[in-house]
C-alpha cells in the first residue's frame, strides 16, 4: 500500500522550519506497512495545492496532508481540498462543539474566525482534534483516502496515534510486519556487522535487517514482512535471539527504547536510585531521563551547575580543586559525582563537565574537551572524552557517552 | 526567480532520518532572493527520479537535487541524470585527482568503485566537493539550471557556501526578498490577527504576513518581495514597527529568536544573572538556556529537584510546606523560587513544580497542574496553570509559560 505526504506552509520553503511531521509520519506508517512514495512540501497556494494533491493521487491509494487549517487568511488547505473535490463548506458539529469547548477552558470569546473553523467539505469525515480547534478530514474518493491534519506537530501526531493510523489499520488490507529492535552501545556499525555476518547472511529474503547508528549507539533492527502474525513474530525473535546472544557484551536494550529508558527500566526493576551533576550538558541529561514516565520513581534529580559557585554550593567540590584543576578536570568531575551521591543520597550518581563551545576553549583544554564521571556507593569511572567544536553535537554525544558510562557500571556491578 | 529541491533517498521516505537539507538550502536560497516552489523527496528509483526531475522544470527555473551520490549500488542519481538529459558519462580529471588525493590523506587505497565516482555525465560542470569524494554537478539545459550534490549535510553545505551561491549569484538577475520576524507569547493566533487586521489589509501585494503559532508564542512574518533592498528593507520595517506597537503587551522579540534567547540577550546586555529550581521540566528549561552559545555569562545553573529531599536540601524548602500543601503548591514553588535566588545567589529566578504525567493526579490537583514562579529580588510572582494529560507537552508548556512569565517580570522591572 502506497502513501504520498503533502505539506502545506511557506515557513517550509523558505527555510524557517525543518519538517520533522513527514519523518514521523512515515516511520509510524512504515509500521503499519504503509510505504511512503514521496514527500511534497508546498506553498500556501491554491493552484500549486491543486496540483500536488493530482500528482499524489496518480502515484499512491492514501494522501496525506498536513498545514494550512490555521484560522487565517495565509491558511486555505481546507477552502482548496473543496475545491478540489468539487463540493462546499459547511459547519460541523461536532468540530464547532470542539472549538467552543476549547474556547469555553481557557476562559476566551469566540470570534468569528474562530467559528470558521469548525467548517469542513461537505464530503469529509471530521477527525476530533483534542489538542487544537482546527478538525482534522478525511476523505474517501475514487478510491483514494485523503487525510488532512494540521501543520502543529503535537495536534498532527495525537490525531495520527488515536485516530488516523486505528482507521486504515481497520479499513485496509495491510500486509502484517512485525519489527524487533536491539539497541546496543559501544561498537562501530562495520563491526557489529562483522560479529553477526553469519546470522545476517542466514536470513530468509522476507525478513531484513538494518543498522540504525547514532552518537555512539546502533540500531539493529529486524523487519519480518509476512500474512501471518504469529509464526512471522516467532521467525523475527529467533533470529534476533541469536544476535543477542551474540553481541550481548554491548546490547542495552532488547526492544525499541533509548538509552535512558534502559537505565531507568533497569534501575527501577532492582530499586535502585540516581542523582546527577550536570555542568556542560546544562540539563539536558536530567531532561533526557525525566521526559519517560515514572521516571521519578529512580530519578531524584540534581545539580546543573554551570558556576563555580553552585559546583561547590550544592555539590560540594572544593574551592581549591576548581583553582587547581580548574572545573573541566578528573578531580573536579570526580568532586562532582561524589557530592551529588552524598548529597542527594542516590545508589548512582553521574556528572559531566566540559567546554560545550563555540567558545571558551584553551590549548590544554580545547572545545569538545569533556569529562565525565559515573559512580556507585562502590566505585568511581572517571573518562575524558574530546568531542568536536559543535555546541549541540557537544552536548548531546556527552549526554549519550555519559549513559553508555553509567549503563556499564549498572551491569558491571550487577554482576 | 523559482527553484525546487529534490532530495533522494528511501531513508528519508521510511522515517529514518529527518530532512535537515532542504530547510537549510531554502534558507539560504531565500537570502539571495530566490524563492523555493517546491521540496520533493523522493526514493532511490530511476522512473521516479526522471518524473520527479520533469515535474519540477516545468515549475521552476533552478533544479537542487541531493543525495544518491555515493559509491554503493543504490546510489543511481548521477545514471538517471545522464539519461534524463540523454548523455553519457565520462571521467573527469579534476574529480578523479579528488578523489585520490582523499584517498592518499587517509591512507586508503583507491577501489575501482572509488575511481567510478570521478564519471560525470558530459553536459555537466563539475563541482569540487573539498570535504568527500563524490562531486557536486552543474548543468545548465533549455534555459534551466540543475545542481547535483551529495546528501552528506556537511558536503552539500560547503558546496553551497562556497560554490551554488555565489555563481547563482553573479550568473542571475535575482530579486530581492526581506524577511522580518516579531515573537510574541501570551496570546492566541487569531486575537492577534484581529488586533492587526487594518495593517495586515493595508500591506502591499508584495509584502506578506505569516503566523507561526508553536506552543503559546506567535511568530508574525513578514515578507518583501521587490528590486531595491534598502527601499524594501525600510518599508517592511515600518510595517512591522507598526506591529510592534500595536501589540507591544505581548511581543518578546523583534527579531526571528525563541524566547530564552530574548531573555538571554535582555539579561546579558543589563548584566542580570539567573537560577532556576525545576521540578516537573525536569532540566528541560535549563537545557533550553544551555543549548546558547554565551549562556554561561548569564546562567549560573540551578536544580532539577525532583524528590522532597533535594527540594529541601538545595532549595531550602520547608519540610512543613511540602508536607501541609504538598509539592505541587503556590507555597512550595514560591519557597523554590526564593531559595533558588537566595542559594544561587542570582539576580533573577524561575521555579516550576507540577504533575507532568501521566500518572501522579489526584482530584484536587490533576495532571497537568502546575505552579510557576519567577522573582527578582525585589518581588516574587506566582500562577498556576493547568494543562493537558500529555507529559511531553506539559513539559513544553510549562517551560515556555515559565519562560513567559520571567519575560514578562524582566520588562516590568525595567520599566
Amino acid at each position: 500500500m502506497l502513501a504520498e505526504i503533502i505539506t502545506i506552509g511557506d515557513e517550509i520553503l523558505i527555510g524557517q522550519i525543518v519538517d520533522t511531521n513527514s519523518a514521523w509520519m512515515a516511520h509510524e506508517l512504515n509500521n503499519i506497512g504503509i510505504s511512503i512514495k514521496q514527500i511534497s512540501s508546498v506553498s500556501d497556494d491554491r493552484e500549486h495545492i491543486l496540483t500536488a494533491l493530482e500528482e499524489a493521487s496518480k502515484r499512491a491509494d492514501i494522501i496525506l496532508i498536513t498545514g494550512g487549517l490555521g484560522p487565517t487568511k495565509d491558511d486555505i488547505t481546507k477552502k482548496t481540498i473543496a475545491d478540489y473535490f468539487g463540493v462546499k463548506l459547511v459547519e460541523n458539529k461536532e468540530a464547532l462543539s470542539n472549538v467552543q469547548e476549547i474556547f469555553k477552558r481557557y476562559n476566551r470569546p469566540l470570534l468569528e474566525v474562530n467559528r470558521l473553523q469548525a467548517q469542513v467539505p461537505e464530503n469529509c469525515e471530521v477527525i476530533l482534534n483534542k489538542n487544537g480547534t482546527a478538525p482534522g478530514m478525511l476523505f474517501n474518493e475514487h478510491g483514494k483516502i485523503y487525510i488532512s491534519m494540521p501543520g502543529v506537530p503535537h495536534e498532527m501526531m495525537y490525531m495520527m496515534e488515536d485516530e488516523v493510523i486505528p482507521k486504515l489499520k481497520s479499513s485496509l488490507k495491510l500486509p502484517v510486519i512485525i519489527h524487533k529492535t536491539i539497541l546496543t552501545v559501544g561498537e562501530g556499525e562495520s563491526f557489529l556487522a562483522d560479529r553477526i555476518a553469519d546470522i545476517e547472511d542466514s536470513l530468509p529474503a522476507y525478513i531484513k535487517l538494518a543498522y540504525l547508528p547514532k552518537l555512539g549507539q546502533v540500531r539493529l533492527r529486524l523487519s519480518g514482512y509476512g500474512e501471518t502474525e504469529e509464526a512471522l513474530k516467532r521467525e523475527v525473535n529467533e533470529f534476533a535471539q541469536k544476535i543477542i546472544e551474540r553481541v550481548a557484551n554491548v546490547v542495552a536494550a532488547e526492544e525499541d527504547i533509548p538509552i535512558e529508558k534502559a537505565i531507568l527500566n533497569y534501575m527501577a526493576e532492582k530499586d535502585l536510585t540516581l542523582s546527577v551533576a550536570e555542568s556542560c550538558t546544562g540539563g539536558y541529561i536530567s531532561h533526557l531521563i525525566t521526559q519517560h514516565p515514572g521516571s521519578s520513581k529512580v530519578f531524584f534529580g540534581g545539580a546543573v551547575s554551570y558556576s563555580y559557585e553552585l559546583k561547590e554550593r550544592i555539590l560540594g567540590v572544593k574551592n581549591e580543586t576548581l583553582t587547581k584543576f580548574g572545573a573541566v578536570s578528573e578531580e573536579t568531575a570526580t568532586e562532582m559525582v561524589e557530592g551529588a551521591l552524598h548529597n542527594f543520597k542516590s545508589d548512582y550518581a553521574l556528572a559531566v563537565t566540559g567546554i560545550a563551545g563555540p567558545d571558551g576553549g584553551t590549548i590544554d583544554k580545547p572545545v569538545g574537551t569533556v569529562w565525565i564521571a559515573v559512580a556507585s556507593v562502590n566505585k568511581t569511572v572517571v573518562k575524558k572524552l574530546t568531542f568536536g567544536n559543535k555546541r549541540k553535537q557537544n552536548i548531546e554525544r556527552t549526554a549519550i557517552a555519559a549513559l553508555n558510562m553509567l549503563n556499564t557500571l549498572l551491569h558491571d556491578s550487577g554482576k
